[in-house]
């Protein structure tokens, strides 16, 4: 059965590199574990149990705590597909038990409504995250059945999408409030091959931006389903204040990417993670049902996120108060919002975007944002994540171990469990090798089994060897990175390909291969030099600043490394940049070392301000490491946008 | 009769000054105006009459309302002490006699509490401020007698300042968490010769940071004086939150400088304006009393003050939660609290300490505050005031018309109405001409009779002339501002010194000139140029900028004048800094234009980071105005410190 979701299946991969298999492993073996111990420890599996029980009340947890269940099953499920796990297996199927039992006979299934306020469904969308919940139940659905064929949670699963689908667009004529369900909806399809869904995710992505039902709500909150949460704190009178409202107290949808129809959307706004998943959802319908003018809002808000609202890092939504989008070029990196989920919805999207296109751009970003953005989400012990990823800190952020609103470490571990699925495609029956990430991959190519064993030195160094087999001819595709200058391959030592992306085929960033295949072996070499980079001079925060970047990694300065405080130094426009070996204390992590000046102290005693002297600078190194693995240490101040010495 | 608070009385100097008067007759004619009315409309004045009643209830405003009118009265006393006014000095007759009424028997006075809490007298020194509001009382009493001669707001003082003496160190042993009377002791005892205001005066400062009583109180906050106010959000039961307490919960006293005794403090800590007023005070007491500890703790505030917590305009404390002071060389520009208040406090401390020491760089300070701090904090109109002065803004900081908290306008308007005893000292029998406006003084200085006649270009150009008349032979100290790297003196024409500071006769900052006077026509030329200073390595906000000051005056740059948003400017170390003739916009003002440059915008196309490039800048102007002056024009951003390009 093909996936769901991409062109390979978690399945087809097996992860064995030297950088990402500690992640995993300490994924599955610490977050998976613990996030399962939370399932009974937070009540989320009582809350279930009481539901089918058909009592009322004892709800524990979030109003949306039931997705924490699907996101497990979701994360073990790949886990199951790489490999079986009699244990994990069982305390799945048992999972799924629980909740197959606390489903209603009409197929509506959300344990909040359920045991605090029956009678209530549907009728806060805005907030109260039913379909929410149905897109993650949905999602854990489908990967549960992919990895094992096992059908109990999809019957779940494809019951409350029949309901959904007999509610909406006559009985109710409206979208959630938290998009997800798009996505999940053609995934479904995908799987079941039933045409309801797609036109289900069709209405939900057609409807957005048109219908006046979210702002009804608004206007009713204090009577419909969720005003009773927390004492009401939940949905405040003036409708969630700037979450929902202009200054001017009016409705304007940008929070959830509601203030206008999707495919007339100029820029990527509102609550990031709901903006991607949406997008996410919006590039699956366009790949089945080819809308031109779809395609053409997801092109705009692409080049609007990338060129105007995205950091250096690949974190995305720079602001607390709507966890999202604000002002092009508004990226300030000390309170940076960025959050960690909103990191891995952008990898979901821009991996559809690959899939449909196969332009090299798309993963050119999920390797800035998977070594970067995301992966500074998760601390190195795998136990400490952050919900939220500055740039620049004054030491006083740290990751925590979970967090009462549980999204990220859960998201995370479903993106470490099937990273596989991101290193490789076969669209268009060509094979495209996308991240360098030592694995195997078995898959058809257009009919043909090709068998692929690669091996990475990344991101340390730009060495990637590639073992391929295959049944017949078969083009394979290497991309060659954005950051990389130069790029030489071989095949079994003769060199094929000299310049990189000048000799790709069609320039978009790929050295192309056909021939057939019994074992040759490509070597791919990627120049990789530290450099220095600047942002757009439209960006206010790192005006006069540069960043550090070697390869897909972004550097940063931490205190921890350097004697002076971190704003006293400059770098250089000429700094020379060398590695500074393996770091033990970060697991082997190349840091790096930059020239830099720092002002000289003396002849400042007694006094606060004083004319400019031109030799007021001496010279230093700034230690660098990799941003990702910020934090790790000692605590201190944190850059990744150091002063600029022109 | 002397002045009560610094060897020059209000009435000595009438201010004839270019720059100068049009700020000083918009107080009179706007401020103390609007600020009369608004004891009406605000309800001050009916607190006054309810309390006069022996009614309860009823009472309006804040707590500490009675304070505004005796700023009105001190603020109307200096006018009237300059030039009489018939009808203002019946109106501050007509408030002083519904103060005089509303005084109970025993000298108490304080309507909040008997009209509200009748009782609950002397419970809560913490925060019920009627220590603090015996001190304005006091200082308007002081201030109206000298003006008039007349004695009827005197007794009311006198009989609420021996009510205090006799219940403060027997009764009820504390220290009023707001300082003032302090300060206010030592006038009344100048101006009575009653040496129990002096040994009160003491006792409020030798208690400080010794007494209990302020922990007390937040430990007993719910049953005290004040508990009631606005449905107790006065004196939450967290004891404030971090205003009192320290993260473990424990009272620590820096907020209101009762973390130490005065003469162990080593820095300037908690609410500035606080602060200002208790180390006026105790220069004050060390005036009287000559007490070397306390002296050498205000060398060392001071020292820390100056050399730590000051920003570049003369203001103080950063931080908005306090309104006071943080850490050393924590100095934000954006976020900048740097209340009005607080630099006027300043203003109030220094000249005590300059009339102690005769130091110049005391007098230096109040230049650099009153045309920066200070004066920014009040629009060219006379109507609207800041009561919080950034050094940056993105745009949305702008002066309001009047304040809940009333506390900055009516603080500027008697620094306003008071402004020539800032001008002159005569302290040890030599005269002194601290402050550059033009002004004649009549005065004698160690019994002779001295006439001045001054005029100055400042802040525009350093030229001064004065003329001197004397019945005797008399010293007269010219100070030469810290700014000025050359000054020329000439008597008559004739060079008597050259070099400044140089041949002053203690390297103090003064040109010495002993002889008779009779109309000889003194000319001081001070050099003026622009100049670029940097900010101690240590202050994090200004790391890799310049500011631009000229003389006196700190500028800044506003968006109104200037195509590029402000951060894309840097300016060079060796910049050409050019006058650009006189804003007619800002009264005349005269603008600098700076050689400064910007990014090259070309290429960003598509873009938002790349790799830097050496010549990706271009040359233009940035044109700055007086600090003192942003904010009159078009809404739009501002700066102080501008990107330095080395």
């Amino acid at each position: 059965m093909p996936s769901s979701q991409y062109s390979i299946d978690v399945s087809d991969v097996t992860v064995d590199d030297e950088f990402w298999s500690p992640w995993i492993d300490r994924n599955r073996d610490v977050t998976v574990e613990y996030q399962y111990e939370q399932l009974e420890a937070s009540g989320t599996l009582e809350n279930f149990r009481r539901a089918a029980d058909g009592t009322e009340g004892g709800f524990q947890g979030m109003w949306f705590q039931d997705t924490d269940a699907y996101k497990w099953i979701e994360a073990a499920s790949y886990e199951l597909a790489k490999a079986d796990d009699p244990d994990l297996r069982e305390r799945v199927e048992e999972v799924i038990d629980l909740i197959a039992a606390a489903q209603k006979d009409s197929g509506y299934l959300d344990t909040y409504f359920q045991l605090v306020e029956p009678g209530n469904e549907w009728t806060n969308l805005n907030i109260m995250h039913e379909l929410y919940c149905a897109g993650h139940l949905i999602e854990a659905a489908v990967a549960h059945h992919e990895a094992t064929g096992d059908r109990s949670l999809l019957d779940v699963a494809v019951d409350f999408a029949d309901h959904v689908d007999d509610v909406f667009g006559d009985e109710i004529d409206g979208v959630p409030g938290h998009e997800g369900i798009e996505l999940a909806l053609v995934r479904l399809y995908r799987v079941t091959d039933e045409e309801r869904y797609l036109d289900l995710a069709e209405y939900f992505v057609d409807r957005r931006g048109h219908d006046d039902r979210l702002q009804w709500e608004l206007e009713h909150s204090e009577e419909i389903g969720g005003s009773s949460w927390d004492d009401g704190a939940l949905i405040p009178a003036d409708g969630g204040g700037s979450l929902f409202l202009d200054e001017d107290g009016e409705y304007v949808g940008t929070y959830a990417q509601a203030h206008a129809p999707v495919r007339e959307q100029e820029a990527v706004e509102g609550h990031a993670v709901r903006a991607m998943y949406l997008y996410a959802g919006v590039t699956d319908l366009v790949a089945e049902r080819g809308d031109e003018a779809l395609r053409a809002a997801l092109d705009r808000l692409w080049a609007n996120m990338t060129e105007k609202r995205l950091y250096v890092t690949g974190g995305i939504g720079p602001e607390y108060d709507h966890e999202g989008f604000t002002e092009d070029y508004d990226l300030p990196n000390e309170t940076a919002y960025a959050e960690t989920c909103a990191a891995i919805g952008s990898v979901f999207w821009n991996q559809r975007l690959f899939e449909l296109t196969t332009d090299a751009k798309y993963a050119d970003l999920i390797e800035r944002t998977l070594y970067n953005g995301f992966l500074a989400g998760v601390g190195l012990d795998g136990e400490r994540f952050f919900y939220v990823n500055p740039l620049a800190s004054s030491g006083d952020h740290h990751r925590s171990g979970w967090f009462t609103c549980a999204c990220c470490p859960p998201n995370a571990a479903r993106l470490f469990a099937s990273l596989g699925q991101y290193c490789y495609s076969t669209t268009g029956g060509e094979l495209y090798v996308t991240q360098y990430v030592g694995s195997t991959l078995e898959t058809t190519v257009d009919g043909t089994e090709v068998e692929l064993d690669q091996s990475s030195a990344l991101p340390w160094e730009g060495r990637v060897e590639i073992e391929v087999d295959a049944a017949g001819a078969v083009p394979v595709n290497l991309r060659i990175p954005a950051w990389s200058e130069d790029a030489t391959v071989t095949v079994d030592g003769e060199e094929v390909s000299h310049g990189g992306k000048e000799v790709s085929h069609d320039g978009t960033g790929y050295v192309r291969i056909e021939r057939d295949w019994s074992g040759e072996d490509i070597e791919l070499r990627l120049e990789m030099e530290s450099e220095l980079v600047t942002a757009h001079p439209a960006v206010e925060a790192d005006a006069g600043r540069v960043a550090v970047r070697r390869g897909p990694l972004v550097y940063c300065a931490e205190a921890v490394d350097n004697d002076r405080p971190l704003h006293q130094y400059s770098v250089p426009d000429d700094a020379a940049i060398e590695t500074d070996g393996a770091d033990a204390r970060l697991d082997g992590a190349t840091a790096l070392e930059a020239d830099a000046t720092v002002p000289f102290l003396d002849g400042w005693e007694g006094s606060l301000y004083r004319p400019v002297e031109e030799t007021a600078e001496e010279e230093t190194r700034l230690r660098l490491v990799p941003y990702y693995a910020w934090d790790n240490r000692e605590a201190g101040a944190m850059q990744v946008w150091h002063r600029r010495r022109p």
